[in-house]
């Protein structure tokens, strides 16, 4: 994963800025005749778009997909499909409001990337965050969505796990309550409670971090490979290109560390269909970079957004010790929208490790 | 980061199997008239070599690395120097023991990366782990010590904070303690509960899990790149890649998730010395995918290896159920030897890195 | 060079069909603060454009570019710059005439991809030639308008020297003539005599080969890499990526066969200027993959297109023999077209390596 | 293909320099389960060895080619077969003659690496022409022989088919003969005017030019990708990168200039096999970018080495006019060993478009 291109086989090349004409992608390398719609893919960003409810950023935008290349509609049965060649993705942005970005376009907010855009290009969009806004994500969900169809026999679904210090109770876990509350939040009762925390954040002007999982189900054996193109190495790699990811976790993740040998190991026995099985999961469905079988469980934690209501100390453009507070449209927990994110990245690494697999493996 | 490459300007290819004849790697990328011996290499590679102490495996190796290409001693002043051109390292492989191996060829040892080889590969070579053996980080830590030569100006150390339940207190930090115990622990008071812990987990023949933390110092603002070139990103996929890792962050890490915006921006102020300052460093030196100038702090989990001599419930390639137990020489603690490992990855990414920004950013 | 993408640190990803709704390119890795406007790239673009005269195919396009990221104006000067985040292109098709393309859908076009885009993908977008219409050229040329602006200070120009059997005369090169014309010819007469020669192949419905020459002045010495990363490498690799290029040769070329090492070697003096001098330029500017200093020169042969008023024997999908001639408009010449693509694929290439050796080299 | 790599999937990374300790490579990629020995290599090697006839150089070395990885032996059946893992071949060099390169050293051979070694990285090893020395190929030919087993079912056969300007008679061609004389020549006749010929050259301490062609039989249709993926496209790459290679072709090549569409399309007729049939080869077996099941037909030009017995004008290091001319060893036409090596690099190229394809298209 390399500068605005990720994956090795499937490869996924975004653009766009927040406030420019359009955002975009370009996915190389999607193997032919597979049904693909605009449809299909509008589903999933309708699950990623913002103003959905009092918990995200208010900008309303229809984020309405077009295909510009790569499918070809069949005239004997009037199915798309795809053709192999590149799938060129577009999302025009419309809800650009006049804002005067004027503020930020001098002055640094802490914890976000103005400074160090500057410092390096010496140049930056400061209009409703550049590239780096997470308006950018509505692209890697797009391309996630073609990613699925690579590998329909794997089920890929998010949840936010832990909202600040309130992390949700794993015995409660409910796949279908996910799409049941505006937090993907597997968890009724926690859910509940993450409403009541997140109006006081919401109206403090603040805003809080969160930890999001993603777990992959139907994962054939094999994928991935030894050491360097490990299937846990790209996942890592992936999540982290998320805007605001901190931390990422595969299996037992960070209690491994607590862990003897007997413990972490998972047993195995023979299972009554004649196909090996795993009696525990602390590997997260990847051993020695290769998947398992079992499902693959990754987490990674989200940071809390910078754009908050509170005066911060920083500097200008100009050396200038000064103090800054970001007006307008905020998101009180950015790690919400992360979680069709999440999703999106897993898919996109499980579609280009499966079609490199059978490269190298036949 | 793919297959058995690292790298996108400074590329790192490894190759070899724990009871080859040889391990090695090709260092390609490496900026001329570098000055480099075998010598440089090797003292970063005695830090690394087991057999030092009781708590790491007795395989005793002299680790010798030899320079096969890519170096040139200049006749005028008998300095050995990089051209520019291949740098492959060998490293021959002498304590291969006469060991039977029958038992781990047919038997996956839970937790290891037995079963998933012959799954992808529908062949493995048994002996001493092949190409999952610990072994192959010496690669890591010889192209490490080159990549530290790229930049110079980087401070990069590595230390153990955290052996299984047991973390080191932060108030005692000190750099130097890490070359005085056998732990690279930076906190001598610690230190001394591990060895007495570790003595326990040895006799018993078991293992036990570890945290590393690696830190830069000097790293110029403006290395990565923001979304997926992102310096973290690359980290993350670093340290990801390393045998037996389970989890990776960036600054705050996971404990970002259970902050506010306010708590969690590293505030801004002019320096004395007229350069920009930070107040914190939640961010872990990185923002927006981009170095900040500060610290690069990153911290990676590390599982127990799962050769431990307790018996546990696995298969055999035939599909039967069956017990095993791993005899022979054991890691107590593979997290020790991941220390000088991690630094090597960050001095990779950072190399990298150094050179595409030179290259984009003229 | 691989699938939809080229370059390694000026990358292009281009994708668009013929008669979808846009065609189009992503540029990534080019640097910041680089003066660029649609208006820039429009200039090359209608340079290329077809329909200009009745040498080219009769497709009547206004190829109007739109930027769609990576640009920003700014406030204060009103200059639109690269912000170094990626450059998204888009050319909508507008002249998609609503022809029956059953007949090309059915049968296959000898000498054109139609066999082996089925063969491989079992699918196709036949409209207009689909992926593989000369139209996408148009996304080389204007990546080509952006490279151009990383390397300012080379001079890339290219001609048509040799139509079907009639070669230009190089005594009388100018390169001023290759405006005048609609040949891209630098020699006056033998545009002349192209004229009368094309209006026949034209009338005859059928269509002629030609070689193209383009040369590159002011190039850095250093350029490229020893083997593997060289500069003529990656130039073949470019050249013979352009739709119907048949043969890429630099310097002499398949001269050099013919010549002596006496002969062939260009013999060097120091300038009056104090820098290195060639006496000739047989190498065509590169030596051992790196460039000289000297012109980089480079020729390729562009083969007749298949789409041919003649009927042909050939095949259909359902593997019946059968004949198909193609109606419609017709490109006597591909060759002409070539001129500003390969001008637009040499710069690509010059600005990739310029900004490797950057980074390499420092 | 970049730096020291070529391939995708299946890629070959070298390194060595003439005089250094050794020279070698590393395959990753190959699949698993090929039975692959170093005396499966070797006996490619010994085709290209030097010093076989008095027409290539008379450097003597055994050549002797070690596998440090990537095998294993079943002790089941004593078979070596590949494991998946990075295969490393070395080749030590033993005929490393204590020969004075101070003049080389010091002044740039015209023709040759030296002037662009020096000036793009100021630093440069002389002896043998360090990295530059045709010895390199040996690891071409060594990865070229493991691709040949990844793409069983292809036949690879390259040829000498013109020395100087003397060109074999294309119907005498006999692939028999290739083995019966020291030119790879396949026309007997013209093998003979060579010898004496090529005894002209040699005693006068001159070189000569030549051009190669490699013929692949049996390449499955599809192999390639569409423009930038394409098939030829690598192979130009791959044989540019080849040492004094100054031109590539495929198929009819820059006499296609030359002819018209009738005459160039490869017309189409069902075979008797019930398999498409193509009339003819313009082609060289490849339709946009992609393998049409047609013999793959490559050709290439060699220019004649630099190095020679006869005073050439030059600079040295420090901007002085001199001459130079260079004694020892001598290769009067390196085209000739170039033959195994372009059958290598179509070997290895099409192993990466067969994995590829795979993965891509299942």
């Amino acid at each position: 994963m390399s500068f605005n291109t990720y994956g090795h086989l499937f490869r996924v090349t975004t653009f766009g800025e927040s406030h420019g004409p359009a955002i975009g992608c370009v996915i190389d390398g999607c193997p032919p005749r597979i049904a693909l719609s605009a449809a299909d893919i509008q589903a999933d960003l309708d699950r990623r778009r913002p103003g959905q409810s009092r918990f995200t950023t208010q900008r309303r935008e229809p984020d309405t997909v077009r295909i510009l290349s790569g499918t070809y509609v069949d005239p004997a049965d009037g199915i798309e499909r795809t053709t192999g060649t590149p799938i060129a993705l577009m999302i025009e942005n419309v809800d650009q409001r006049s804002k005067d970005y004027s503020d930020i376009a001098l002055k640094y907010r802490p914890g976000h990337a103005d400074f160090t855009y500057d410092a390096k290009y010496g140049i930056r969009d400061p209009r409703g965050g550049g590239r780096s806004s997470a308006r950018e994500t509505a692209c890697r969900v797009a391309a996630g969505a073609v990613a699925r169809k690579v590998v329909p026999f794997v089920t890929i679904r998010g949840a936010l796990i832990q909202v600040g210090p309130h992390a949700i109770d794993r015995a409660r876990w409910d796949w279908e309550e996910t799409a049941k509350n505006p937090f993907f939040c597997p968890d009724a009762e926690t859910a509940q409670r993450w409403e009541a925390y997140l109006d006081g954040i919401r109206s403090a002007g603040s805003s809080i971090g969160a930890i999001v999982e993603v777990v992959a189900e139907g994962v054939p054996v094999g994928l991935g490979a030894p050491l360097y193109g490990k299937l846990d190495s790209d996942i890592a790699s992936a999540m982290m290109s998320i805007n605001a990811v901190k931390g990422v976790e595969i299996g037992a993740g960070f209690a491994a560390a607590a862990l003897t040998g007997e413990d972490n190991a998972d047993e195995m026995r023979m299972g009554r269909d004649g196909a090996p099985q795993f009696l525990s999961n602390n590997a997260g469905g990847i051993l020695g970079g290769i998947s398992t079988g079992q499902p693959v469980v990754v987490r990674f934690a989200v940071k809390p957004t910078s754009s908050i209501l509170t005066p911060r100390r920083t500097i200008d453009r100009d050396g200038n010790d000064t103090e800054i507070l970001t007006k307008g449209r905020h998101d009180p927990c950015v790690g919400i929208r992360a979680v069709p994110v999440g999703e999106a990245m897993m898919a996109a690494v499980l579609a280009d490790h499966y079609l490199r697999h059978r490269g190298q493996t036949g």
